[in-house]
């Protein structure tokens, strides 16, 4: 299979790399050094030039280091999350290329009014819609919006990604990495097993639509902190917001999501996902750290060569 | 003064373009022809070589023939309307360009609670935030979050364009053309005195910020039919939708704004609009029909000069 990938340099790009290389796929990645992604022309005509068999895009405007830079940068925020989806689905839809958005379960907050996890004919409840939501959310919302009526799309929803290798984007990192925390119940997505799902799509002929991708059921943030600790991976004393009041009023300047998915639909289609306290501790007896060291060292060499 | 001028072309642009001339400032066009403009650095670089004084945007998304069709193409409707403004402000920011962006009334509708018409301290309540608005009032409303922050920014509140000139565009001729009219309450903009009120703000030195350019009061459609016939401008005789819900069943794909908008603070600010009824009686007094007879004969000039 002949797959091109934009946003393929990202935190969710990195694995659809690597698992796209093991499958022995091949992959053409599309980006701005290859093309101008917001013009429909241009991207007709790489996908032209390419000829891939479906198209995937990890792209997209997350605020760096936290959605709460998505407040000061609006405009690309919108373009990133609800603008792109549109030019790629028109080209896509022009080329005849079935493709797949990467989107987000963080266009949810708490659960259905029955108590159960939002499925895939829920309406986002944490979107500008309701008046609730972070502009990151508002725009992530908007996207779907925009693909609303794509005849050959699928619309994956990521949520919270962890994974055992240590990285300032992996929820299990950003976990002990927090001054405080905050106490939430969430679904979450294994990244791994995410990227997996999505290429099954493909593979599997999985009906085009909207799929949440997170592991089935959901865990809380004092669980995740009693595995981390279970599996001896920090020992650090973990310490938490009183209220999300202190947290809003100390460390967040937007609303954050915190949600939990039902997954069933997928599962149901065949696609692959573990449940979430096992995964999490199986990450976790996997645990790799980041090899700051190494980082630094390499760092200082290419700066000493760099002086010569 | 120098103008830069985005959307020159349009139906807004062309009246900009004719009272720049007419009042001696030079004019420079930007679009597509001569700038990427959803790109800061190819603004950035046209704005350098221009030096413009000013910037004013006319660019947005509206729809063909009406705000039906953004239903249709939501990307580019939410590209040129919430994402083109957000790019400007950044490059005029930057180059310390005061700038003045063409909004819309259409972010309102009915009146205030209080029974006044809304001023420019109420928030949109026809927006995506209030979850009843079209697609295209929902992205204009973002477009105005967008520019929230700017620190030189005019955004003027447009609302119904109308003037003496027959076009489709013009309110006074859609009126006469539609084959059936919805019966409702509104405030109007005429074209010439909002192009003007804009201009005026740099002239005059008014305080950047929001300004609803409509003229004082408002009008029902019925009121306008009886001076368009007292006029003696059309004698066919004008229909009427039983009700708004016949409307959006027969006529419309998606909600229509109608609201009364208070010119208050662009009064006290010394901007010349005249009340309502006035304005458009004058209109209607000064009616140029649209030489269609003459446009036909045109048409078919250069098309038998193309056969040569």
């Amino acid at each position: 299979m002949h797959i091109a990938l934009l946003g393929a340099s990202g935190y969710i790009g990195t694995e659809f790399t690597r698992q796209i290389d093991k499958l022995g796929h091949k992959l053409t990645a599309i980006g701005r050094s290859n093309c101008d992604v917001y013009s429909v022309s241009s991207l007709l005509s790489v996908l032209e030039d390419a000829s891939p068999d479906v198209l995937i895009n990890c792209a997209g405007y997350t605020g760096k280091p936290n959605v709460d830079a998505c407040e000061l940068d609006k405009a690309n925020c919108i373009a990133g999350n609800a603008v792109l989806p549109g030019v790629i689905n028109e080209a896509c839809e022009t080329l005849g290329i079935p493709w797949g958005h990467v989107s987000s379960g963080c266009i949810f907050t708490g659960r259905r009014s029955d108590g159960g996890g939002f499925t895939e004919e829920d309406d986002p409840n944490f979107s500008f819609r309701n008046n609730n939501c972070s502009w990151y959310s508002g725009t992530k919302a908007l996207g779907e919006e925009v693909l609303a009526d794509a005849s050959n799309c699928y619309i994956w929803r990521l949520r919270i990604p962890f994974s055992n290798i240590d990285s300032p984007r992996n929820y299990l990192s950003k976990v002990q990495r927090y001054e405080n925390l905050l106490e939430a119940e969430n679904s979450l997505s294994n990244l791994p097993e995410y990227v997996a799902a999505c290429l099954d799509c493909f593979d599997k002929n999985v009906a085009v639509g909207i799929y949440n991708l997170t592991n089935p059921g959901s865990v809380t943030t004092s669980e995740v902190v009693e595995m981390i600790k279970e599996a001896g991976v920090c020992d650090k004393e973990f310490r938490f917001f009183a209220s999300e009041g202190e947290f809003m009023a100390k460390a967040a300047k937007t609303p954050r999501s915190n949600c939990v998915m039902d997954c069933s639909k997928a599962l149901n289609a065949g696609l692959k996902l573990s449940p979430i306290h096992a995964c999490i501790r199986q990450a976790l007896a996997n645990w790799r750290p980041e090899n700051r060291e190494v980082r630094i060292e390499q760092q200082d060499l290419s700066r000493s060569s760099a002086g010569h």
